[in-house]
């Protein structure tokens, strides 16, 4: 599989740099007859996007989605569905400085090392823009999931720098516990209304400092119907997990209770069963690399930002030492853009896995006994 | 890619079931003129192997190695190498009994719902019988990284249940503060000698309780030239990711500093740079999804075992409510014999990004300049 | 997709040399619920191997196929089904004279270029008998074909030497025209029984005079049904025309017409359609890389074996000039025993295709208008 | 790997319908490094387009590239390099009158019958036009091929119709009969110069009388290194067919001879090796799916267009029998403009095997003795 392209089946190729002329995706395998329009990726392509406050990013992008191919008379066809964005707010400029130098922190050094030849502006390929076409594509895959399967994937942040929800316990963490509504209310996706405000100041004040801090997206998945995945290497959470390990600044991922199962019990752990479903959900709805019917789970850590005022000793690229300072337009928490990020992962991954089972289990139907999902 | 496949280039194809006739695996893109012998295999299978201790399953294997093909007069010839493993200690009569229960914690039910037939037998393909050929596999991939590219992996265990290793502080864990003679010399690949006495105490008393606990194995490759791995789907980290959470039993995954990495702040986290090399390793030796030349770091947690003689909760096949208790041959606790298993992992991805870095790259040369890798 | 790979969800790797201890296969992706036992092998491998005339190769083998995993209580579980059969009568010092020599119109040159090593005995892995394991994969998807879709796979040669089919005109040639049980009943798959004992007479004075020829495999698909294939590189006849090439001594395809189309006109080409049928057959049941319901038809150029007892002129390992005489056990005429590898070979590809068509478009349904299929 | 992406490591996804607004591809896994210039398409995508002469239609569009992404002053860069051109000239007002009709000979009733909808204008997805960017990546595969391995890539037209070129008997074709220098300087890529008055008036009878027909292309690839390609169904020839029948209309594929090996005996056909080189080229410079160093050649059928203003019976939406007559832009034979395209593809896979032989066998080095590559 080449390296820019996601899934066998619903394949998501994208390209674009940071500053170059545009980014695109294409994607192939999508199954024919879903109404699409150019107007149904501004929802969640605004989620993504930077400028919308004061706490991301200042650069102002129309994320403007035209579709090349793959769409006649408003519905997919089969073939190719090519998605175009031009970039309109790149400034080349404010990189200009450092074409020379590699950013600690970043993918600089290591482009350099594989390549020979980098293209410097705004991180180029490495840079989070990228990230928009996985979004735009995983809004296909999101409307196919919900109206075919009742699939529904919701995600927010539970955990910026030191500061986690208050009065939400993490251990008890699913889908009934968070109101959603109140997740996309603010800039944060964060679940606990009441503390928006402090985290404004907790912002602000780091913005002033010229630092940044990590974050952690918590993402869920309800409505998989049992059976989705596949045996080893093919996991359901195996392939979730590379997924979101890809997104950039991601460094580590869990599913149902993570490390936190490594000092439990197995008779905690495990999670029992009764005719009427499952009695907890430690496991996050996946066993042996296949739904279990419950709710999917998934927590993503993501690194502070490494574009800082601050200075760093770094290397230029004749290998001499150099102080780094940078200037740019950057998010001093790259992890308040990631929830749609993530979703659009975990969403991506459930699109390609459920053509998968029905390439191969499409006639076994459906199985009994079949138990209830209560948890 | 099938899902019992793993790799593009160094294509590794793994079957069979805990009890059935054998497991066995076909290795497709192994570069030709490797020294290989069915000797090579044994060390590393030991280590993985049960019954080697009271610590394990009492279930023994030979493990004797028969390659079938793809190696003349000791040397590989490009064409695919076949191993295979005669299975001589498989007892389905332990299992009989629960032929038609789904037992909690396992993939009984999935498999069931995904496919509507299941071999019952000791787990059928969702067994960690299974990881047996991925460490196979993975000592060919060893040989020729340590070979060719000076790449050393070494794994051990730093946590079980509630137990850390004392007197290492794991912010500071890193290659030069193990010794790995010491992690070879005990039976759970832990890092400090003076506490195996305590930890053979510690699971003797876990196992008379009947219960079980997880673990956390942390694995280190050392020498990974900087360029290896690829941008966006591929990165590097996203494989090792995706290939570790494809183990039994894994939920969680984090590269260097993992989920520590949130409540750091980015002056903190990102790795200065000198002509000397890097100052620190917060990223784990990738940077964009590819390597950057330091010791790539990798954490993984196994959750507790769900075999055990504690009754719990579950449905049989008819979807009526039953008792299950396993009886069987079991490890209280996955994770002691889990450290070769993650280095396997580790180590084919390893292989598969150096060929395919080189099928893309193999012209660019060492690139200049290459900072040391002091760290 | 590794080279020994074939398929994308009905993925069969293949492995081992001809004087190896053995040759096998692994099929992944294969639907679950499948009845299969060893039996079902044997008929077509029958009719592939050789030493059953003296028309063939002289070498004897069972070919008893074990089931390794996969299987169980007689169904397949949807796991990899791994199949073996050990060779039993290879006779490596017929080689060894050749060794270190490379023949000409064999791969021992190319290999040792690629490589820079070959096992030469037998071939090697470039050994017709690594068809075999062709053979036995597909045993288990024209059962699937026939049993779910009603597709039937037949072939018969069309073309030996300069002797063709008397009274049979090539441009007619369909399902209709053909009586398989005559294909069946004959040693060379011929459909015409009047011209057996000349063809007899024919091989025997061929094999008399140390020399061989080549043969025509026509294969016929009937009860595809309209829409399985895929458009552009993904094409039915791409895949087709690649599977059949990828068979030992291929050397040309044809798909319908095939080169005759070259001096046909538009007007005569074009298949007329009306509401109970396409009018004629010319496209060979594929249009745009897709199936029309019709008869697929493909048809395929072995090249006459090279290993002759007759001197050639050839260089041995050290570059020198050697005269190569090859006097182990070969077939005059390799396309004699080609007929079952190319079914195979067609009814992989359609497998496989199924199971993709069912991935995109299972939710399509039958499609109206479909018309009748008489031709 | 989806249906629309060509290669494992130079991979090539294309979309983009006959007349949407635009078509592209996406080239992943390009070596960097390599200089590439929006104008370098423009002399490849000439040879291909329609409207240069009266005898292609008369579809004027000014392919221009648009480069996206991937490229960096002036060089690749290893990212995806996106090419958009816009559709300029689609008018598909000729077509409206047949959106509900399946146009017997095209892919209509197909698609049709895969997706349950189609786009009828121009053809969709199934128009030739697709093959512009099979063209447009492969400049960038002839490139590299040319300057890193000295390959030449060079095709023409060999029949028309029931016209073989005279003076030139086909079982002696290779690069050294041929002056390319002709071939390029007529619009049939003939090889007789002299012939070419006699083509555009047999052409111009054609066109009058509304009918078409066929046309064979030759490719011949020269300078190809001695173990390129893989062996078993990777092979260098399986991959040239696949690649060469997935073009539009093509119904046959022949490596070397082809289908005149059926007829010749072995000891005529083998190619027989002295120190200076092979003694013929029967095999089309390929061996065990491997390529020899000889000359690589193939030949390829392309059936007569389907499109003419003579009626046919044909088959509406509703099933209901129909009178088609097409009256829009039509070539007379599309084989004209399809040896750039060929070329294309046989430069395609020859790019990707390149690598994937460099990523597996890459240390293999310059294997001895090599002979010679006198024909």
């Amino acid at each position: 599989m080449p390296s820019n392209t996601f899934g066998q089946i619903f394949a998501v190729t994208t390209f674009g740099e940071s500053h170059g002329p545009a980014i695109g995706c294409v994607i192939d395998g999508c199954p024919p007859g879903i109404a699409i329009a150019a107007e149904d990726f501004a929802h969640d392509l605004a989620r993504r996007a930077t400028g919308r406050t004061r706490h991301t990013s200042a650069r102002h992008e129309a994320d403007a989605v035209e579709i090349l191919s793959g769409v006649y008379e408003g519905r997919s066809t089969g073939t190719p569905i090519a998605l175009l964005i031009r970039n309109t707010d790149a400034r080349s400029r404010d990189y200009a400085k450092i074409a020379g130098q590699f950013r600690p922190g970043h993918a600089d050094y290591t482009y350099w090392q594989k390549y020979g030849i980098r293209d410097p502006r705004g991180g180029g390929r490495a840079s989070a823009r990228e990230t928009t076409m996985r979004v735009a594509a995983a809004v296909i895959a999101k409307k196919w999931l919900a109206e075919k399967h009742g699939v529904a994937i919701h995600g927010c942040m539970t955990q910026i720098g030191d500061v986690t929800p208050r009065a939400i316990d993490r251990a008890r963490l699913d889908v009934a516990d968070i109101d959603w509504n109140v997740v996309e209310a603010n800039p944060f996706f964060w679940p606990v209304a009441a503390q928006v405000a402090e985290l404004e100041a907790y912002m602000d004040a780091l913005r002033k400092s010229g630092d940044s801090v990590g974050a952690r997206i918590e993402v869920v998945a309800t409505g998989v119907p049992p059976g989705w995945g596949e045996p080893i290497y093919g996991k359901l959470d195996a392939e979730l997990a590379g997924a979101l390990m890809s997104i950039n600044a991601v460094k580590g991922v869990e599913i149902g209770d993570g490390f936190a199962a490594v000092a439990q019990k197995g008779s905690e752990h495990r999670d029992a069963m009764t005719p009427q479903g499952f009695a907890s959900n430690h496991a996050g709805g996946i066993l042996g690399g296949i739904a279990s019917g419950q709710a999917i789970r998934c927590s993503v850590a993501f690194k502070p930002t490494s574009s800082l005022r601050l200075p760093v000793a770094g290397v230029d690229v004749r290998g001499d030492a150099v102080e780094v300072v940078t200037t740019g337009r950057h998010d001093p928490c790259v992890g308040i853009r990631a929830t749609p990020i993530c979703e659009a992962m975990v969403a991506l991954v459930l699109m390609d896995q459920a053509l998968r089972h029905r390439a191969q289990c499409g006639d076994v139907g459906e199985v009994v006994p079949r138990v209830g999902s209560a948890i």
